[in-house]
C-alpha cells in the first residue's frame, strides 16, 4: 500500500462568508497571527530545548524497532495480549486498534481501562492465561485502578501457571528508572518498557505505552509513526494560514473566548474513528480545563470536548446542533474512501422514498449525509469545520495524533494556561485514599465525614 | 429475584449548602413550585386526553404479552436478531441489552444503527442467514439509513433462502396503517407490530420498538415495565420535593437558565450502564434543542448532555470538570450491589502505594472513587446530582427511563418549547434527498452547488 495521503483540514464554516453574521472574519485570524508565530517559535524553542519530547516519538526509529521485535516475540508466543491501564495508558490503543483493526498475524488485545467487577470477571473469563500476556502500564506504580487490576490478574497468573512461571508473561510500562512498579518488576524479574521522561499520559499514544499493544495486534507502527512525522512538518510553520494546527487551535480558541462556544464536537462519520473522539476529549478536556494561567490568575477556562458519530447522531444530537444554543463547534471528520463499500440494490425501483437509494453506495449515503448536515448548519449560522480522510489506515491515525496533539499545545499558548499538568485531580484521589484507609491520609477522613454530614436526607427522594 | 428496589435521587449537590454562594438555595426552587405544579397538572391533562400515550406503554399489559409471544417464537426458531434502525429505534435496546445482558435462552442480537459499510459488512459476515431473523423497525418507512440496510440485508437474505421463505425472516415495527414500509410487508407477507402512534422514537423504548428485541435477548420485559410502572407512580406528584422528575428538571432548568451551566454530563461508575448516557443524550437534546418557544418566538435553547464514565473519566475529563468554567451540572449514577464483585488480593501487603488497596472489592473502590470525585466536585463549587441505584437490572433500567422521560416533559415545560417534535433535521434531510436524486427535490441542487462555492480553496489546508 502507497504512503497515507495527507488529510485536509477546511475551515470555511467558521468564516462569515459561508455562515453569515456570526462567523469570524479573516481580519480576526490576522489580528492574532503574530501572536501564534510567537507561540510556535516557543513551542520550537522548547523542543529543541528537549522540555517537549512527545514531539521526537515518531523519530525515535531505536525505540520503534525494538517495539517492534518485542512485539513479535509476544505474538509468537502468546494468543492475547491484556492491557491494564486507564487514560492516556488506554486511549491511544484503543483508538488505533477499534479504527484499523487487528492486522494480519496480530494478537487478540483486550484493554482493561476500569475497574467494573462486571466487566473485568467477563474478560478474565473470555481468556487463556496460558496463551495470554499481560501488559501493566503506569508511570509511578500507584494509579489505583491499573494496580488493582494487576493484583488481581496477577494473583490468576500465578495460581494458574505457577510462582516461578508467571512472571515471563508480564511487560512493565513504567518509569525508566524509579517508582513503585518500576522496582515491582525488578523484584520480579518482569520484562519492562518506559515511559519516555517528561512525556504525559495523553501525549504518550506514540511511545511504548501505545506502541506495543498496536504492533502486538499486527498494525503497522511504522506507518503510524511516519503518518506522524509528516504532519510534524507541516504544522511547524509560524503561519497561521499554513498550519493546520495553528489555525484551527486559533479558531477554536476565538470560537471559545470571542463567540461563548464553549463545546467542541468530534463528529467522524465513520464507525472505527468514534474512539478516537475519546482520545481527543481526554487531550483537550485535560491539556486545558485549568483554574489558574501561568501568572498565577483566576483563569478557569477550557473548551469541553464531545463525540458524535455520523450519520448515527443526525437522529439524536443534530437538532440540538441546528436549533439549540449558539454554544458550540461541530468538526467533521469525513472518509474519501471506505473499505469494503457496499451498493444498495436496486429491489424496490417503483417505491417513492426508497428508489433513490438504489444503486449508491452506502459509503456515498454517509458521505453525502456529512456534506448535507454541514450545509445545513452554516445554513443555520453554526460553526463547523472539516477534516477529509482519505482511509482509515495507520498512516492516518499517526497524522491525526499529531494535528490534535500540537493543535492542543497551541490552544494552551492562546489560553497562556499550562497545557501539560493536571493538578485538579489530586483532591479527589487524596479523599478516594482517606476512604480507602491508605497510611498517611487519616486527617481527611474528618474532612470526608463533615461534607458527608451536609447532605441532609430530606434532599435525597426515594 | 424480588422487586427490583427503587432508585433514589440526591439532589444536595445543587445547593448552596454542600457547594457554597454558587449553589441554589431552596427559596429558589420554592418560588417555582407552583409553576411545576402547573406544569404536572397540565401533563396530567394531556395524558388523560390521550395526547401522551408514551405513559401508557408500561401499563399495556396486552401488548407486552403479545412481544413476549413473538418473542418466544423467534428464540424457539433462530439464533440471531438483526435489528435494522437508528436513533430512537436503536438506542433503547442498545441501552438496555448493554446494561443487563443477554438472558437464559436470549438470542444473540445485533443492531445496526449506522451505514458504515465497514461495520455491516463485518456484522453480516458474522451471522448465519438461515438462524437470523431481521427486525427492521422505521415508522414511515422513509428513514433512509435504515431503508438502505433492509434494502442491502434483504437482498442477502432472499439470494440465501429463496423468493418465497425470506420473509418468515423478516419483522417490521412500523406504523400500524400507513406509510411505505407497512405496504411493502403487506405485499412481501412480513410479520408486523405496530409503532403506537402519536409515540416519537425517543419515547419508543417501552413500546414492540424496544420490547421484542429486549425479550428476544432474553431480558425479563415484564421486570422492565414494572419498573417504569413504579417510577409513573412517584412522578405524578404536583410538589416539587417530592417528585424527583420535576425536581431534576427544575433544578437543571435553573442551573441552565440562570447559572449558564449548558452542558449536563451523565456519569455512570458502571460500564454497563455508559450506553444509557446515549439513550439520555438523545432524549435531552432532540427535545430541549428548540429555535422557537411554543409561542413563535426565537428561544434557540437546549442543554447539551454529555456521556462520561467512572472511574475511567476521572483519568479524562475531571480534570476540566474540576477547574474548568462553571458551565456543567455533572449528574452521577452509582450501583450499590455490583453483579460477581471481585476482591483484590493481599499480595503486596508491604508496599506503600498499594497495600491500602488490598483486601477492599473492585465494586468498593468504584463506589469510593465516585464519593471522592462527587465531594471534591462540591468542594470545588460545582453542581452535581447521584442517582443511586440498588443493582443494574431490568426492572432498575424501567424506572430510570421513566424518571428521564418525566424529566424531560418538565424541562420542555419550564422552557416553554415543545418538546416532542424535531423540526431541525429537515433541512439535512432535504440536502441529502437533492444530493442523491431523489425526485421532487431537484431544485435544491442549485442551493447544494451554491453553499458549496462559498468553499474558497485557500481556506482548505493539505
Amino acid at each position: 500500500m502507497p504512503t497515507t495521503p495527507p488529510i485536509s483540514l477546511d475551515v470555511n464554516g467558521f468564516f462569515d462568508h459561508l455562515i453569515g453574521p456570526r462567523g469570524l472574519s479573516r481580519a480576526e485570524v490576522d489580528a492574532e497571527a503574530a501572536r501564534v508565530g510567537a507561540i510556535i517559535d516557543r513551542l520550537e524553542g522548547r523542543r529543541v530545548a528537549g522540555e517537549l519530547p512527545f514531539y521526537e516519538l515518531p523519530h525515535d526509529l531505536e525505540s520503534i524497532a525494538a517495539v517492534n521485535e518485542l512485539a513479535d516475540d509476544l505474538k509468537g508466543r502468546f494468543d492475547t495480549l491484556l492491557v491494564l491501564g486507564i487514560g492516556g495508558s488506554a486511549l491511544g490503543t484503543k483508538t488505533v486498534i477499534d479504527a484499523v483493526g487487528r492486522g494480519p498475524g496480530g494478537m487478540r488485545v483486550e484493554v482493561l481501562d476500569n475497574v467494573d467487577p462486571t466487566t473485568i470477571a467477563s474478560v478474565l473469563s473470555s481468556v487463556d492465561l496460558a496463551r495470554t500476556a499481560v501488559n501493566v502500564i503506569s508511570k509511578s506504580g500507584q494509579t489505583a485502578e491499573t494496580m488493582s487490576q494487576f493484583l488481581i490478574v496477577r494473583d490468576r497468573l500465578r495460581g494458574e501457571l505457577g510462582a516461578d512461571a508467571y512472571g515471563a508473561h508480564v511487560i512493565a510500562t513504567t518509569d525508566p528508572e524509579s517508582g513503585t512498579l518500576r522496582s515491582l518488576a525488578d523484584d520480579e524479574g518482569f520484562r519492562t518498557l518506559s515511559v519516555p521522561p517528561r512525556v504525559g499520559g495523553r501525549f504518550s499514544v506514540l511511545s511504548p505505552v501505545g506502541l506495543l499493544p498496536i504492533a502486538a495486534a499486527g498494525i503497522n507502527i511504522d506507518e503510524l509513526c511516519e503518518g506522524a512525522r509528516s504532519m510534524d512538518a507541516r504544522t511547524r510553520s509560524r503561519d497561521v494560514w499554513a498550519n493546520p494546527a495553528a489555525l484551527h487551535a486559533l479558531l477554536l480558541h476565538l470560537a471559545a473566548t470571542e463567540g461563548g462556544r464553549n463545546i467542541h464536537v468530534l463528529m467522524p462519520y465513520s464507525d472505527g474513528l468514534l474512539r478516537f473522539g475519546e482520545w481527543y476529549g481526554q487531550l483537550w478536556a485535560e491539556s486545558l480545563g485549568k483554574r489558574f494561567d501561568l501568572d498565577g490568575g483566576l483563569a478557569e477556562v477550557g473548551q469541553s470536548p464531545v463525540r458524535a458519530l455520523g450519520a448515527t447522531d443526525q437522529h439524536s444530537q443534530v437538532q440540538l446542533y441546528i436549533e439549540g444554543p449558539h454554544d458550540k463547534v461541530i468538526t467533521f471528520i469525513r472518509v474519501a474512501r471506505h473499505h469494503a463499500d457496499l451498493t444498495i440494490p436496486p429491489s424496490y425501483q417503483d417505491i417513492d422514498g426508497i428508489s433513490y437509494l438504489c444503486g449508491h453506495t452506502l459509503g456515498e449515503l454517509l458521505n453525502m449525509e456529512q456534506r448535507a448536515t454541514e450545509l445545513a448548519l452554516a445554513a443555520a449560522g453554526r460553526m463547523t469545520s472539516l477534516i477529509e480522510i482519505q482511509r482509515v489506515d495507520a498512516g492516518t491515525m499517526g497524522q491525526l495524533f499529531h494535528l490534535f496533539e500540537v493543535q492542543t499545545l497551541v490552544a494552551g499558548g492562546l489560553l497562556g494556561i499550562d497545557p501539560l499538568d493536571q493538578p485538579g485531580v489530586e483532591a479527589g484521589k487524596r479523599l478516594t485514599y482517606a476512604m480507602a484507609g491508605r497510611a498517611g491520609y487519616e486527617e481527611l477522613v474528618g474532612e470526608v465525614e463533615e461534607q458527608l454530614a451536609k447532605k441532609r436526607e430530606d434532599l435525597v427522594l426515594g
